[in-house]
């Protein structure tokens, strides 16, 4: 596969860009500051589709009320350890972190807090809140739903959002296990790589408009669908269904939001696809657990220790270099882009660019 | 395939002859009725693995001392909303429904409630947990851990369980749906199946003892492995790994039970398998949501039904009935056994009636 030309930019280079164009388009300052540091988890983390890359698309929908810049957050329905978060159509990146705290808070006063959220938007990375609860010695998780791509098995019509489920477990001496995963077999970056590249794509993946596999990436972007992980009954396909729709429901349903084929999708021109609204916008569903409410925190810890170092230790496959801890290779490449820098796609920087000239905030 | 031979009881007759089993092996009146009655929702909805057919190993492990008639169950360490409860060897079949109730009862206060579980055994089917929950207008989880048969992707040994995790959400007039999945790609019964059968399996079930794809059941049951929910790194295996790999350690680290390949397998023989203890034996973690601590009860269950109703109406691909509502086969076959009897095979009833010899409990 040929490799895409980029541009390397230091991380904190483009948190400062992101956090004046938020603030450009009327986002208050300390959210504009929370909305670019989850961008740039992203970016730092390798998951270059939800980074930086997606800042021209916020700043469109700030510009023209698609989002709400300055959102009145509201909790509109609770027990001590349960909440309804309303978004007030604000940017996911900061209803996201503000819904998670709450969770947290929840977590701190009664061992544990789960938060469903409605009337938001495209939140970033998962693992992004997870990780936020690790350094509280807290058990986090975060799941959304989106617009809807996946077809459920023996269905022909995309019904589920590609719904990921992110959740973190501390270790002592060992890096955190953060697990981070899309509901679907592959994510819809891997279809647009293989348009981008003229590849086919693997069985499995997709199905095209009329539910009969496809190799062609083509047949997705057309009226197919993205397959829900185990692709067909035979692999357990249906699993993947079951998991997507938990994740729509508990995002969805549970919350108020819209949920399955009713999430409007993040890019615009295609939420003329949503044939009406079921609920307000898009959900999200966090949770914290307090490790201390369960076991004692250093005794997990060491645990988790040794969980790692067991499944680190299992016999590789042939030409491989064994099994990988969730999280791996994420942090591996925050590693290296903290000392190196992000590397962009000069079509991203094109577009950062022009969005820089049109804002008069200097990107480089 | 070729029919294997069966012969019908009706579930009353199979639940007496169950609680009576147990009762006989010094289990107290009332775990015995609750025992039986969560095999005999596992022998009614269909999974007949986890049913009646598993009363002969049960009833063993109870003469023999390996499992604890007379558990003293203790919560170890709780919050608010969370506890960890010890199950003292006693069956999980009488340790997991006494956790749920736990997690109700903490959901009944503070909103919500999560209970991990140590020192526990074999819990049946992971649905009949949450489907406790829906009667109380909850939202209920359980997942366990259980012996390894799955191999980390890039992996060639077993590592990981088949680690079921189960959630049910309740409609208003439909029927709720029920979530309850290994995440593994296949179920080892299907390996048995195969083998009984003496059919290959299909590419992307199971590895050979060396790592390498295999077609050939009996592989598995020698050294082999299964593989993760998505198969293998193209389908999105670790996406499996990283599933099996969560309900591992909500499971057995946060509750301080056996993880990975140190948790006991069901059938004794196979126990020296586990090269040492790192906990105390299997583990569980169960959950409870209040649906009125996130929303209004009656507005969730009809969004639920239109939920259902959008699923069942999706464009069937050719050749199948459409798209399936997770825990529709279950409860149909559980309607169709309840009016017709549980269909045991010839070998199962074999079993039944040497136990029924040994303990002079009648059978018929």
């Amino acid at each position: 596969m040929r490799k895409l030309e980029t541009l390397l930019f230091p991380i904190g280079q483009l948190q400062q860009f992101s956090t004046r164009v938020f603030a450009h388009f009327g986002v208050p300052e300390d959210d504009a500051r929370l909305a670019a540091t989850v961008l740039a988890s992203s970016d730092l983390r390798g998951i270059d589709s939800h980074g930086i890359s997606r800042l021209p698309i916020y700043a469109r929908y700030l510009a023209d009320g698609s989002t709400n810049p300055r959102p009145n957050i509201k909790v509109v329905r609770q027990s001590p350890s349960t909440a309804t978060v309303d978004g007030d159509n604000g940017m996911g990146l900061v209803v996201g972190p503000k819904a998670n705290s709450l969770a947290m808070e929840k977590a701190a006063t009664v061992g544990s807090g789960w938060v469903g959220v409605c009337n938001s938007n495209h939140f970033g990375i998962a693992g992004y809140y997870p990780m936020q609860a690790i350094d509280r010695d807290m058990i986090g998780w975060a799941l959304t739903n989106g617009a809807s791509w996946v077809a459920p098995i023996w269905g022909t019509q995309r019904r589920l959002g590609t719904n990921p489920l992110a959740i973190a477990f501390p270790g002592c001496e060992q890096p955190p296990i953060v697990i981070d995963m899309a509901t679907s077999a592959v994510s819809y970056g891997k279809i647009q790589l293989a348009m981008r590249h003229g590849e086919p794509i693997p069985t499995g993946w997709a199905l095209d408009s009329d539910g009969v596999a496809t190799n062609d990436p083509h047949d997705v972007a057309g009226n197919g669908s993205l397959l829900p992980l185990g692709s067909d009954r035979e692999l357990g396909g249906h699993k993947g269904y079951c998991l997507a729709s938990m994740v729509d429901i508990l995002c969805g349903v549970l919350s108020g939001a819209n949920w399955g084929p009713f999430v409007p999708p993040f890019v615009q021109s295609e939420y003329n696809r949503v044939e009406r609204k079921v609920g307000k916008e898009t959900g999200h569903f966090f949770g914290a657990m307090r490790i201390d409410g369960f076991i004692d925190p250093d005794e997990f810890k060491r645990q988790i220790d040794e969980w790692i170092r067991t499944f680190r230790s299992t016999k590789p496959v042939e030409g491989t270099s064994g099994p990988i801890i969730p999280g791996d290779p994420e942090r591996k490449t925050q590693e290296h882009r903290l000392r190196t820098g992000v590397p962009l796609l000069t079509s991203v920087v094109e577009q950062l660019r022009t969005l820089a000239n049109e804002t008069r905030i200097p990107l480089d």
